[in-house]
């Protein structure tokens, strides 16, 4: 699970581990709430706290894919020669917390090659401009 | 700075010490990211890295002020007896990394108690219900 490395979200692979969908933190969030209470956010305060405890546990039997949004998955890519201001640029239009790095192959599906993180680039960027952290 | 701790984002605080806005990492990114490149992102392909190093230094003398949204800031705030499903309810519908815990006062300003994370809400839950991380 993302939060034992303290990731602003997940990136999730089809089962061939190429690159599907980037889900920001909140959106995993969002799994915990049920249907009713995001229609109506005033139900959210009447819900004490050993129930919530029973809606996390019910959603034990569900599956990630349950949980992405419906059509085209957001998946923001960069190629591997994708310079730091690319990614930044990229990550600052769509203001996602994730990039996958994604080699494309004309022979075969592309692969994944890792995750850029907005924290992670700001520390490299902060390196390289040699400043104090 | 907020990467030495790898959080999503920063909780900006006025001089008082009250918190103002809520700025996650993609905004913090867009910091880097001249305006020109924001209009028209396939500059960014002809900036190569040591532009991208000097461009990073030309913001040593910037305020954060400077880069917040102009008019009313971003500030999802939680008091502190909200219930674990009124944080995931807000963080889902604001979809942000971080919300502000804040004690109103009617005497004297509001109190900052701390920030809780999209991943540190997950933790929570996922110990609360008892499952493997």
């Amino acid at each position: 699970m993302h939060v034992a490395h303290d990731l602003p979200g997940l990136l999730v692979v089809d089962p061939d581990g190429r690159p599907y969908a980037a889900l920001p933190a909140s959106d995993l969030v969002r799994m915990l709430v049920p249907g009713y209470i995001q229609e109506d956010p005033v139900l959210a305060e009447v819900i004490d706290e050993p129930h919530a405890d029973r809606l996390c546990r019910a959603l034990a039997g569900r599956k990630l894919l349950d949980c992405l949004p419906v059509g085209k998955p957001f998946l923001p890519t960069a190629a591997p020669d994708c310079t730091a201001m690319e990614i930044a640029e990229l990550m600052a239009r769509t203001r996602s917390p994730l990039i996958a790095v994604v080699e494309r192959s004309s022979s075969g599906p592309d692969r994944l090659l890792g995750v850029i993180t907005a924290t992670h680039l700001l520390k490299q960027l902060i390196q390289a401009c040699g400043s104090p952290d």
